[in-house]
């Protein structure tokens, strides 16, 4: 029989529609994981009576509870008031909360303002968990037959907990048997596809198979029961990924987690200290803005007018082949900043065009290498900061694909 | 006394955080707009029990309740099912909703697979809501005091019958009045800052006063209710403005929406006819990014090196007061690009630092206008893509600031 767990949301903005409540998603998917059966997500308002009333509800309902937000500064944040309430229990002032929350101020050379004194005073006890991430501490504590973890609303600062501290609590105060996930990570092909490349892929009965479409990337599933053989599982994983071909730039759950596209590269980069330029036009600082702080990037260019190409660069940018020009652009900037690699983006289409979800953009990349030049081409459709991030991702994407088949 | 309503969603892959509940946000929003309070949101997944003892709960609590999901043809569609035991009432078979299914499939030439015909059995006297969308026809009925309306959970089948179907019905059978709710928008201020600046803010009581931090602001926002006096509103938002200060870019709900950051900006420098030339090096390009397909962003730059200023600009970048450098550094920028305005961007902090969330980096930004150079600085710190998004806002907010209140 497997635990029971439930996810509840505090927020008027939440219950209101204003925000779409990811966090619960992201709690259930994480639960899930663990090993526990999420039967119930709820969300309510910045009222006590509700919040108190869904308190003692789940009390005698589930095994674990994970509650999001109404941690924060302000009056309409009620939620440790309301646990208190329904558990019989005085709120007590926490120094070492308080602590924090200063020191939380201090780094940002700010002074504290005095309505933060209020995140200190957490249910008598209640286990604080510490926020290493934003100024609301959380707290959990037993109410009947539920372990009930709260955590503040802001999405960074809830999974940042969840991910340090409550996770490895969970593991330690119940007896899970965690299915084992393994996620195969792709770019380039679309969901629908990904499922047609694995019509043909015979998966054991216990083995469950899933897709999700993230915005920068899609994700297949496998899901293995616990004590499902290695080999075996191995083997469904590596069929799986070599249906799905190239467009797969990492796969988690099997050896560890290998990290986004960007960390992909990097471990790539930094491991035969090579470097990179780029000259980026749609995606206007997009492809350099998603490398921040990484050294391997050298130098980056934003040409925001196709034709300006022309007179900089002396090619004519103007007419025929444009994967043609990206090729030769590509070879002038590797030259120019003496690095490695070299990435030139170029595209057609009219502003109109990008702004226009239901107009495509054609893109021509290039990347210049020791090994000569490669280049691709993508249309892309949707919302304009849909295709903005897709080129971007799809013009690295090609230095990850060199970067993991050829020549190093 | 405000109807209550609630909102309810059924499926495993949403109670397992495989997707996110879209559609629960879509629906309180619109339930919120008729002028209904909604309470709660709940999802439970593909279990019959479950969804009984569900509705029975909201069948007693609530007012309205629209549930969304499981009508499908499959086995794990239980909705209907569950509707007429929590009800005491017969499933019915309904000539017509088949004639509809049949319908749909003979309008894309294709056979109605056997499965289909259960989506034609609803509890014997619910109203049929007729699907022009999809399939699967909705149904609506009372359960003690709730009036429960039953839709396919595809969004678009969804939205589409909610809006021709649904909305007017609602609106018929309750006597609503809806609030009206006017967003403060602000940046560069949290929400405790914001929450302290208004306390001496005396609202009439009828008025709710609420906070939400968002990625790119911080929004404070006032609800006011049916029938409000409109001068007594615009002085209730134009006093919580003026507290808050220049920080506020926009106001939404009062005449209008005026959009996020980027789109203020837009509109001030297009009525001018106005240009901008920039120089980033902390965002790596994120400026320039935000403001993709912007006419007036003439020309952008990224500095990897801050040691390459110097010698690039020689201007001395190494030592010394960097606001005075960014200042100098922004003239030249103006003249070499010939623009309105140029934003230069500089900082401090090692890239350590920059990727420790709890260390800051500090920015000093500097814009050349007609009128002379302003400058602002700031420490931030977070996580690296935080520290990096707000440097991108708080360096645009700096030309915001002076396009809205200066020499035009």
């Amino acid at each position: 029989m497997r635990l029971i767990a439930e996810i509840f949301s505090q927020g008027e903005e939440v219950v209101s529609g204003q925000t779409l409540d990811s966090n619960a998603a992201w709690l259930a998917e994480q639960l899930t994981e663990l090993g526990f059966k999420v039967k119930r997500h709820t969300a309510v308002g910045d009222n006590l009576d509700d919040l108190i009333a869904l308190c003692q509800e789940i009390a005698v309902r589930a095994d674990c509870c994970i509650c999001s937000g109404g941690l924060g500064p302000t009056i309409d944040d009620l939620t440790a008031q309301a646990v208190s309430k329904a558990a019989g229990l005085n709120l007590q002032f926490d120094p070492r909360a308080l602590e924090q929350i200063q020191h939380y101020f201090s780094c940002r050379q700010r002074p504290m303002p005095e309505g933060n004194r209020k995140q200190a005073f957490l249910p008598e006890s209640a286990l604080r968990i510490d926020n290493g991430f934003g100024t609301a501490p959380g707290f959990a504590l037993r109410l009947l037959r539920c372990w009930f973890v709260f955590l503040p609303g802001v999405p960074t600062e809830m999974q940042g907990m969840f991910s340090t501290l409550v996770r490895d609590d969970l593991l330690r105060r119940f007896k899970l048997q965690a299915d084992n996930l393994v996620t195969i990570r792709s770019i380039g092909l679309g969901e629908s596809a990904i499922a047609q490349s694995l019509a043909q892929l015979v998966l054991p009965a216990a083995v469950q198979l899933g897709f999700r479409a993230k915005p920068d990337e899609v994700q297949t599933k496998l899901v293995f029961p616990a004590g499902f053989p290695q080999t075996e599982k191995q083997a469904c994983v590596s069929e799986a990924a070599a249906l799905i071909g190239d467009f797969v730039f990492a796969i988690d759950g099997l050896d560890g987690e290998q990290g986004d596209l960007i960390a992909v590269i990097s471990r790539l980069m930094s491991a035969h200290a090579l470097s990179l330029a780029v000259l980026e036009t749609a995606t206007q600082g997009l492809i350099a803005a998603k490398c921040v702080t990484q050294p391997w990037l050298k130098a980056a260019e934003i040409c925001l007018d196709l034709a300006r190409i022309s007179a900089l660069w002396r090619i004519d940018a103007s007419g025929g082949d444009l994967s043609f020009v990206a090729q030769a652009l590509a070879v002038e900037l590797q030259t120019k900043h003496h690095t490695d690699f070299a990435l030139v983006q170029l595209y057609i289409g009219e502003t109109a065009d990008y702004r226009n979800k239901d107009r495509p953009i054609v893109l021509y990349n290039a990347l210049s290498t020791e090994c000569g030049v490669i280049a691709s081409r993508q249309a892309l459709a949707g919302p304009l900061k849909n295709k903005q991030n897709q080129a971007a991702l799809l013009a690295l994407d090609l230095l990850r694909r060199y970067l993991q088949n050829k020549c190093l």
